[in-house]
């Protein structure tokens, strides 16, 4: 790869020898000949007067430090992000239907599209140009999965789940499994169906093993852009806005509705029936238990300390309505012991 | 769909014309000619009268003010979740198991149950009458599969675990992997074989990507009824009561019990080798350390707010110890200011 | 099973009759003839004198309180673990390759491996001597399974993943999905490629559903007998050392280091980019933000107590800042009142 063509692809401005040849990506510390490097965090600029790189990505103002071959940008891990596409290997087989895959003859494949082995798809599903489902998925009735769209292995949607173009599904994700709606007979739990779907639109991202389940009248919907990481439960009747990020080990229950370009961290949990404002950024392991009406960061969670130092405020923390007490105890007191000098 | 069908199917009482022909189901907002809503929450009451639903399912007080025809039910909600089962379409199947199923001879497969394609079914597998096996799922050697019961798609049951009837797995479920039983060897963990099983009584329902593990020589128990959200971890020998319904992102340590009627919202943790009574309901994101041997609600979560205002209360939950020392520190000054005043 | 046989399976010193048959293991409260059980906590010790089991793994201490044959050992759980060993029934099919398998022609699968029924090994994999792949797994391509490993079922491990020798992945484990690389174009985030893989030393244990990222540029590495229970995320670049185990539902973040025989026990959850000294324990639900230095317990999780108490520690916790100015304000006046009196 000619590093010209490296920072054509970036959008970069290219400082010393375009014809250099770059055969792999490599971190600023390890990065040798042959190798391009980043650098965008603080931290690490110590290591680019040294580097043996053949080039680096650095923004204007780490030019002056920078002895070998440089792509100039003004946000250096974008311009990473766009080098390192050049480098994917899809591994992408030939268009069609594999043999040992299950196509019912009343699903449309375009014939573009990618279905492997192991993979089952359902009367009425149509599965777009380019599409590539891969290995042992599961695409059930009615199901649309839009052009360009991936799912990566082992992945179930289904029946009536709408999937946009360039999506990418990862492994385990599970897209229109039942909401989680029961009524109490007095004695019993009886099933609430759940008749509605799931939309993901265009360019949606989706971890491995995260569970989206379908709404129960209305769809569950993800908007353009909605990137999801491993593990995430998205309840029934949720809405994701564009463009939202949300990272693993996080819990969305039914009905919330979470606005565009939100963050939520690792470990969050959001109670149903509320909604967050465009912009609203929640940091790890916190609860949100209301409507977050104005962009802004948002926490609860609590950092580990040494254990028998927690101990101690644990235990506080059960007895801070005594503690409280105590003050206004006090403060009476206090108050008293002034009064009684004045009067005295 | 005649809504006096509706009414009997739900069993409520009729008010207004049963010869309208209902098509679908809606919310109480957006209902309209040909749909039936209903009203359970109170702060939708004032959509029942301008609504042009063809029939609303209402509680009898509020029968006075709904215009249209309605289904009056005490509990107007269970009323829903009985008329959503008359539009609910299953797409099931006809009986038997499609060719790209591989069922080991020696398993018994009832001549009334489903076996979709991708599905592997071992030897010893009983699965029984009306049994639904989707595609892409595994049933291991010896597991029995009782009537009427459904793997919706991928699910995973292994060897001689029981399912009851009428339970519902949805995909990406796991039911019997190894619970994670360890013995240091001075240097080393060493395995410790997990030989109990599972069993899942009748009318359990496991949500997408939950995991239950089989005891390490006892069985770990669903009773039955229970019903378990999207992404719950259930460790090896726990025991869980009749009808409790466990929400999302829950994990419950190993030979834990949990009692009958019980609730437990999203991202509950519970140790290992505890007790919860029945009827304890423990809210979102609390972690559950001892046994809970009195009926009622328990919480430990704590609520997100701006995170400049969060930074500085996290800070003083650590120091809450010091907090108390300055409040035994000022108490004593207090006192000894009292005294001198009085001696004084 | 001849007690004299579990006794040198054991590594125990055998006391009474070895020639005694073994049928099966049961618990201590519930062993009766035939059966063997083990004693190692103490709160069972009750038991002991009036078992009818015809064996007991005991330590040395318990020995005079035993009246049926006792297996002695040092760690009577370690013990307990290896003598469960002799009475796994493992179901190993024969080996080779199932019809309904789909071996790609250009993987390796040693003549002594099994690959069941269902399973998709792409190009380029190599599948180790006794190595066993379940059914439904997918094996990408250029991945190495290492000799006596297996992968239980519905296991997916994607492209050039390296897999070490008597690793146990069980169903619903996903590793080498993409770590969760996004970079913000001013509107949209673009995705950060993932080039790197995922390595799994030797013995190491994956619990269900777990899902391992493959690294951004390098690998994410799980070291030599490193032991994870299930609903684990691994993000991208994590490195995990030798011994170290993990409850579930834990999530780590991307970059993180964490050393050798740590613990973190169940719902943990672990920032990016910090390191955790060897032998660092982290309680349950717990949220570690910075590095760990030092070995040693470290928690932050707050146990459930009664709602209504809870309600008012969590209103408190919020206003713990105005708590601690209180103080101060009070600790002022106090001080003053004792000036006042000094010099009145």
């Amino acid at each position: 790869m000619r590093l010209a063509d490296l920072a054509a692809a970036a959008g970069a401005e290219l400082h010393g020898d375009g014809e250099v040849v770059i055969k792999e990506p490599e971190t600023l510390q390890q990065a040798g000949p042959g190798q391009i490097a980043f650098l965008s965090n603080p931290r690490y600029r110590k290591y680019l007067a040294q580097t043996r790189a053949s080039a680096v990505i650095i923004s204007p103002k780490d030019l002056e430090h920078c002895f070998t071959n440089a792509l100039v940008a003004d946000d250096p891990y974008l311009a990473w992000a766009r080098v390192l596409r050049c480098f994917v290997e899809e591994g992408r087989p030939p268009a069609g239907v594999h043999p040992a895959a299950v196509v019912d003859p009343a699903a449309q494949v375009d014939e573009s599209a990618v279905v492997e082995a192991g993979s089952v798809v359902a009367a009425g599903a149509r599965i777009g140009a380019n599409a590539w489902i891969g290995p042992n998925c599961v695409v059930g009735r009615d199901v649309v999965i839009g052009d360009d769209s991936r799912l990566v292995a082992s992945v179930t949607v289904l029946d009536r789940v709408r999937i946009g173009c360039r999506c990418l599904l990862h492994p385990g994700v599970v897209v229109g499994s039942d909401g989680f709606g029961l009524a109490r007979n007095g004695e019993r739990w009886e099933k609430v169906p759940q008749l509605g779907s799931v939309i993901l639109e265009d360019e949606v991202e989706v971890g491995a093993n995260t569970t989206i389940d379908r709404g129960a009248v209305h769809d569950t919907i993800l908007r353009r852009g909605a990137k999801l990481d491993n593990l995430i439960q998205v309840a029934h009747n949720v809405e994701i806005g564009e463009n939202t990020a949300i990272a693993a080990c996080t819990g969305i229950s039914g009905s919330t509705r979470i606005g565009a370009n939100c963050t939520l961290a690792g470990g969050v949990g959001l109670v149903g029936h509320i909604e967050l404002a465009d912009n609203v950024h929640v940091t790890g392991f916190s609860m949100v238990t209301h409507s977050l009406k104005e962009p802004g960061v948002y926490s609860s969670g609590l950092a580990a300390v040494p254990h028998d130092q927690w101990k101690r405020s644990a235990v506080r923390v059960k007895r801070l309505e005594e503690m409280a007490r105590k003050i206004r105890e006090l403060e009476k007191r206090v108050e008293q012991l002034r009064e009684e000098k004045k009067t005295g």
